[in-house]
C-alpha cells in the first residue's frame, strides 16, 4: 500500500474466479481491496464466495474490507451531479474516495438547466476543499461551479445522453474548454480517477504542513 | 422583397466589382440591400463606389438603404453574448435583426464562469419575446439562459477559442445536448441565419393574431 | 407548472420503480405528466400499476392526465416527416405538442427524392405557424420546406439510416448548413425538444400579439 | 490517348518549369493536354512560356491543344450548380467535358432553398443524359435532381460553406445517404473527376447501342 | 412503374406485418416487388404469408415477382469482391440488378492483396459496359480496376473489417481519393444503390441510340 | 482580486489599444495585471506605450506589476516539458504561476523516449507538491511521471506535433486515457490553465492545513 | 505455402461449416493451417467434426497441424503487453509466430504506470530481435520499450479501454505519434498482422546472409 | 553515437541559431549531424554559417559530416512512390536511410491506377530487403506491394491530396486496414521514421545472421 490507497482492481474483462482470486490475494497485504466495475449478476457471484465482500450497486464496486481504512485528515470531497442519470459515476467516485479514508459530501440533480437550485447550496460549495463534478449531456455544470468557487474542481464527463452527446464526447469537450478557471478533467466516466485525483489534492495539504 | 426581409449577400468569393453589381441592382426593388463578411478592406472599396453605403467594422456588414425599413411590429429581440471574443458574431445578428425592422436588445460578456452578472440581468431577460446566445469555448450560456427564461432561445456557437473547441464544435455540441428545453441552433458563428430566425419567431405573431 | 407545460419525465436509465414513483408524486399538482423514451415491456409494467396511464407505441411516451390540458390558443405546429422510418421520432413530437395544449397537423412521407409529394402540400405548408421537420439520411427536408415557407422551421435530424449517416450526424449537418433561412436545429431524435422550442415560439407569438 | 481523353496533369505541388517540360513532351503525342488546378499567377507564367496555351480562370485550367477534340458522340453532359460560389468546381467539370469532345449544358445557381427555380428547369433536365450536380452548403441538391431525372447523377459536394461544412464534408455526407437512386459520388471539389466519369458513362452507352 | 425498375420496399424498421402489407398492394401494379435487409426471421414469416415469394439469403432480399421482368437490351453489369465477406453487399447488388432486368456476371475474392488473380481475369473486365467493385477493410480494389478498364466503376465500401475500418468509413476514403479516374461511389455496404446507379448507366445508352 | 490571484487578460482579438485600456484600468485595483498570448510585435506596441510593463517573450505573456505579489505560502509548483518545442506552453505555466506568487521549479526535455533522463530526477520529483506535465506528439510523460509520484499531475497536452497528432489531440487522448491515476487534464496548450488549478491545489492545501 | 507461413483463415462471418471446409482443403497442402477471432462455441463446433484441431481460447485461434512447422532459424519474437486486458491480442500474436515456427518470449503486464516492472527487465529486452508490443488505453508502452533498444518495434494498440479511448484509437494516435524511432505500428487488435510483420523481419536476415 | 546513426534535429520550431548552435555542438561527437524539416530560406542561413552543411532541397534535410559514415553491411533499403507528389517524404526517408550507411533503391511513380508500370518491377521488389512505400491520396500501394513480396514492408501515408484525404488520414487507414500481411505503418509524413525503422529492421537482420 505504497500511496497509501487501497488496492483497486479493474472488473472488465476479468472472469469471477480471476477477481476472486486477486482480491484474496491483495487483502493479504491491503486493508481494502476493491472491485470497480462489476455488473450485479457478477457480484452476486463474488458475494457467495467472499463472505465478507460488499457490494455497492449504484457505484458497481465491491469491497473487501479487512482493515482499518487510512486516516486522511480533514479535507472534504464534494461530488456533484447535474442530472440522476449520471448517479453511477458519482457513487463510483464517493465509495472510492470514502474507501480511500476521505470525508464525502454528496450533492444530486443541481445541472445548470434549474440554476436556481444550485445557487441554493452556495454555502455548502463555498466550504468544499475539492469538488467533483459529474455532469453528462452538456456538461456545463463544472463551468458555473467553477466559477463560484476557489478550490480545484475536477471534471467528470459522462456517456448520459444520446445523438451528439457521441457517448460523452460533447461534456468532456464543454468541460476542457471551460472559460472558468481552476478545472482538471478526467476520462468519460472516470469517478474512480476523479476519487483518486480529488484525494491526491488533500493529500498535498499533509505533504505541506508537514514541512 | 417576397419575405418582407432586405435582401441580403453573402460576400465570401465574391469580387468588389460582383458585390457592388448585385447591390446596386437589388437595391432597385429592395430598401435595404446587406452583404455580410466584408472584410474591412473590401468595404473601403464599395463604399469608393457607392457613396450612401454603410459600413459596420465589428459585424463586417455593408448596407444600402434605399427606402424605408419594413415595420415588423412590438417583438424584442435579445442578443447575448458569453465573452467579448464573439462580439463579431453577436453585431452580425444585431444588425442584420435592425435592418429586418425588429427591435434589438443587447447584453454583452455574461458567460457562466461568473453567473452573478448574468443573474444580475434577470428582469431583462424574463421581459424578451426571443433570445439569441451567441457562446464560444465551452458554449454553457443557452442552457443556463434558456432554464430562466419562457420565449424561444436561439443558440449561436462561435469559433471562438482553441484546442478542443475544434472551431466552434464544442459549443456547438453543448447546445445540441442542452438539458434544457426551447433553443433552436444554427451553425458555427452564423449570426444572420439566428437574427432570420428570430424574425421569423417574431412574425409569427402577427400571423396568429391576423386570424 | 411554471411553463405552462406538462412536467415530462426522461425515461432511460430509470426503474419502472422509479417512473411510478416520480410520476404520481408529480401528477398531485400537475394535471399531466409524461414520460419518453418509455420501451413497450417498461409500458407495460408501468399501466399494471397505474391504471388510468396511456402508452402511446410508437412515439414511446406514457401520459398521466389528471387535468385539463392547458389552453394554448390558436397557433398550429405542423410535422413533417421525410421517410416513414422518422415516424417515432416525429409522433415523439406531436404527442407531446398535442398534451402541451398546441394543435398539431400531420404530414408524413413528403421526403425530397420524390419532391411533387411535397409540393403538392404547398397549401398546407403555407397556413402553417411552425414546422417541425423530421428527416433522417441525408435530411434535406428542412432545408426545401423553409425556402417554400415564411414561419420559423425546426429541423430534428433523426438516427435513420446506415453507413455515412452516421447514427443522424449526416443529416444534423445537413440542417445545420442549410441555404435556406429560419432553420432552428435540435438534436438528434429529439422530438421532444422539437416541440417544446415551438411551443414556445406560439406562446411568445401570443404574448406579443396581446400587447 | 488510349482512352480517347486528353491528357490531364494535376497542377499542385509542380514548378511551372515541370508543368511546361510535361505538356510540351505530351503535346507530341496527344492532340490536347490539360493542367487543372492553376492558380493565375502560375498561368502567366506558363502563358509567357507556350503562347498557344489557353487559360480559363474560372475553372483554373490551362489548355494546349495542338490537334482535334476527339469526336464523342451525342450524349449531352449537364452541369448543375446549387449556388454561385459552386462554379470554379463546375466550370473544371464544364472545361474537361467540354474538351474530352463532349457536349454540355450548364445550369447554375438551383439551389433548393429556391425550389421554384429548378422545377422550372424540369424539361432541360429531362432530356439530359448525364447529370453532374455541384453543391457546397448542405448538399442536397443531387437528391432533388435525381428524384426527378431517369438519367444517372454524379454528386459533387464542394468546400463552400463554413463552420459544420467541414470543407466539404457535410455536403458530401448528404450525396452519400440519399433516398433518391441513381448517384455516384466523387470527391470533395473533384470537378475533373465527376467529368471524366460522366465521360465513362456516355461511352459505354454509346459501346453498348453500338452492338 | 415510372422508371421501369421494380418497386423496392427498405425492410429495417418495418414489421413483418407492413412488409407483406406494402408488397402485396405493390405486387397490384408492378410486376416486380423487392424488399431488402430482410433477416432470416423476418423472411420466413413472409415466406409463411405470401408463398410466392423468394427469399435470397446472402442478399438478404426477398422478391415477389407476379409477371414478366422490364427488358434492358444487352449491357451487362459486373460485379466484384475483394473478399468473401463482402458477398453479402455484392449479393444485394447482383439480385437487385438482375430483377432490373440487366445481364450480370459475377468475380468474387479477387482482393488486391493477391494481384494476380485480378489479372488473371483482365479479358473478362475489358468486356464489361459498367463494374461495380465491393470492397471493405482498405477498400483499394475500385482503384486497380478503374486503372485496367474504361468503362465506368461503381464503388461499394463495406462495413467488413475491424478497429480502423470504422465501420466502412476506411475503404469509403479509399475510393473517393482514388487516383484513377472514372469511379462513382456509394453508401456503406449500399449494394442496392450501386445496382440502380449501374442499371441508370446501361440505360443511357437506349436513350442516347434512340435519338 | 477576490482569488487572490492576478487579473489576467486573454490576448487573441485584442486590439493594443485594447489591451492597454484593460490592463491599465485593472492595474488601478490590482497588483499584478497580465495579459496571454501576445505576439512579439504586439508586445512592443504594448512596451511603448506602459513603460513598466514586461514581457516574457517564449511565454507570450506581458506582465504589468504595479505592487507585491501575494504570498501564497510554501507549496511548489513543478513544470516538466517532454521536448523543447513544448516551452511556450511550459512557460505560459510557469511565468502564471510566478506571478501568482507559488514557487516553481522547472524541468524541461524529459521525454519517455528517452527514460533515464527522467528516472535521473527521481529525487527532485518526489518532492513536488503538484506537477505540471507539458507534452505533444504522443503525450506519454504525464503516465510515466503520475505512476512515479503520489502528488497531483496535470497534463497539458501541446499541439507541437504533426500528421496523427490532430493538433493536440493525440496527447490529450493518450493524457485522459492514462492508466495511472491522480491526473487531471485542461486543454490543449492551455499552460494558464495547468497554473491556476495547480495554484488552487496548493492553496486548498494550505487552507486545509491550517484548520 | 509460397511464404513459408501457415495458411491463415479469417474467422469473423464464416459458418462453422464454412471453416471445415476450408481448413481440410487447405490442410492437403500445408502442414500448419490455423483460424483465428475463433469464439468458443465455435469452436466447440469445430473440435466435435475434427479431432486433431486444437483451440487456443485467449489467443482465439484453432490449429489444425498435419505436418510440421516450418524451421525459422534463431532470431526470437519477444511479445510484451501494458495491462492484462491486452493478453488476448498478444496471445494471438504469440500463437501465429509460434505456428510460423519462430521462437517466442513473453512480458505481461509492464505498462508504463508502474515503470519500474518495466525496467527490471532491460536485459530480456536488450536480447531480444523484434519486439511487438500490445498495449490499450494510453497505449504509451511501446514509445517507452523502443526508447530502450535498437531493434525493430511493431506497436499493436487495443480496443481495451473506454470513453475517450474510441476503441483502440487513443492507443493508436500514441504509437504512430511515438517520440521513439523505430516502431512501425499496425491495426487495432491485430495480433496476427504484428506477428507476421515480425516474422518477415526476422527472415531478412536469413535472405541477408544468404547472399 | 549509442545506435549507430546520425543524431538527428527535428527543425520545425528551432530559430536557425539554435539549429547552427546544436547541430556544430553534435557534430565533435558525431561524424554525421542531419536536420530534417529545413525550409529553404532557413537552409540558406544555416549554409552561410556552417560552409561544408549541404543541403538536400527535395528531402528538406542539412547534413553536416565530418567523419566517415557508418557501415551497415549488405541490406538494401528500397524506397517506393505512388506519385511524384510524394517526393518529399520519399527523399527523407532515402537520405535519412544513406546517412545512416545503408543501400537504398529508389522507384518514383508506380502508383495502383496504373498496376502495369508496378508489375513491370517485379524483379527489383523481389530482390528487396526491407521496402518502404510512399503514397497519399488513397494509399493503396503497400498492399499491393505487401501481395508481391515477403519481406517487411514500411508503409507511409502523405498528405498529398484534397477533400477527403483530410491531410493523410486517408491513406493511413488503408494501410492499416491492409489485407495484405507484413506492413507496418508510421506517422504522415513520417519519411525518416520509416528509414530509421528499416535500418533497425536490417540491422537486427544483421546481429542475427552474425549468430
Ligand atoms: N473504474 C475505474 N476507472 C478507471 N481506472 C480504474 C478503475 N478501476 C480501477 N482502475 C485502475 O485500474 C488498475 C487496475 O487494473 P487491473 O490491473 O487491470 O485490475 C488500478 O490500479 C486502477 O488504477
Ligand atoms: N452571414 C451569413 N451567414 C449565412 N448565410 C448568409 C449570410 N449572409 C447571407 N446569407 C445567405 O446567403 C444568401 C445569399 O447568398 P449569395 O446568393 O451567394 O449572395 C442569402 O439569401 C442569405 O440567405
Ligand atoms: N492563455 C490562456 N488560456 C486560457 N484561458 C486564459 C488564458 N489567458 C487568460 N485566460 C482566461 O481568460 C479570461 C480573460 O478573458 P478576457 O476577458 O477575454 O480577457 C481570464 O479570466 C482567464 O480566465
Ligand atoms: N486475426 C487476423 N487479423 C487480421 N488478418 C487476419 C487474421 N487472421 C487471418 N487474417 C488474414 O485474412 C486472410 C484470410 O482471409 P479469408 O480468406 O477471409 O479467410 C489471411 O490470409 C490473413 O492474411
Ligand atoms: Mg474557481
Ligand atoms: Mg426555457
Ligand atoms: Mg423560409
Ligand atoms: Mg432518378
Ligand atoms: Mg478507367
Ligand atoms: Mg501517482
Ligand atoms: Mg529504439
Ligand atoms: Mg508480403
Amino acid at each position: 500500500l505504497r500511496t497509501g490507497f487501497p488496492e483497486v482492481i479493474w472488473g472488465p474483462g476479468k472472469t469471477p474466479e480471476q477477481i476472486i482470486q486477486i482480491m484474496t490475494t491483495m487483502a493479504r497485504h491491503s486493508p481494502v481491496v476493491m472491485a470497480t466495475r462489476i455488473e450485479p449478476a457478477i457480484a452476486e457471484q463474488l458475494e457467495a464466495e467472499i463472505s465478507s465482500l460488499i457490494y455497492y450497486p449504484t457505484a458497481r464496486i465491491c469491497v473487501l474490507q479487512t482493515g482499518e481504512l487510512p486516516s486522511q485528515g480533514t479535507g472534504v470531497v464534494s461530488i456533484l451531479t447535474a442530472g440522476t442519470a449520471d448517479l453511477p459515476v458519482a457513487e463510483e467516485a464517493a465509495i472510492t474516495a470514502q474507501f480511500c479514508g476521505f470525508q464525502t459530501q454528496r450533492l444530486w440533480d443541481v445541472g445548470v438547466a434549474g440554476i436556481h437550485r444550485l445557487l441554493s447550496h452556495r454555502d455548502l460549495l463555498s466550504k468544499a476543499d475539492v469538488i467533483i463534478v459529474v455532469a453528462g449531456m452538456e456538461g456545463a455544470l463544472p463551468s458555473v461551479v467553477a466559477g463560484m468557487v476557489d478550490c480545484p474542481v475536477i471534471g467528470v464527463p459522462t456517456s448520459v445522453g444520446y445523438g451528439t452527446s457521441f457517448g460523452g464526447v460533447a461534456p468532456l469537450l464543454t468541460m476542457l474548454n471551460s472559460c472558468a478557471t481552476g478545472i482538471g478533467v478526467v476520462n468519460i466516466d472516470n469517478g474512480f480517477g476523479a476519487a483518486i485525483l480529488a484525494g491526491q489534492i488533500i493529500r498535498t495539504a499533509r505533504r505541506i504542513s508537514s514541512r
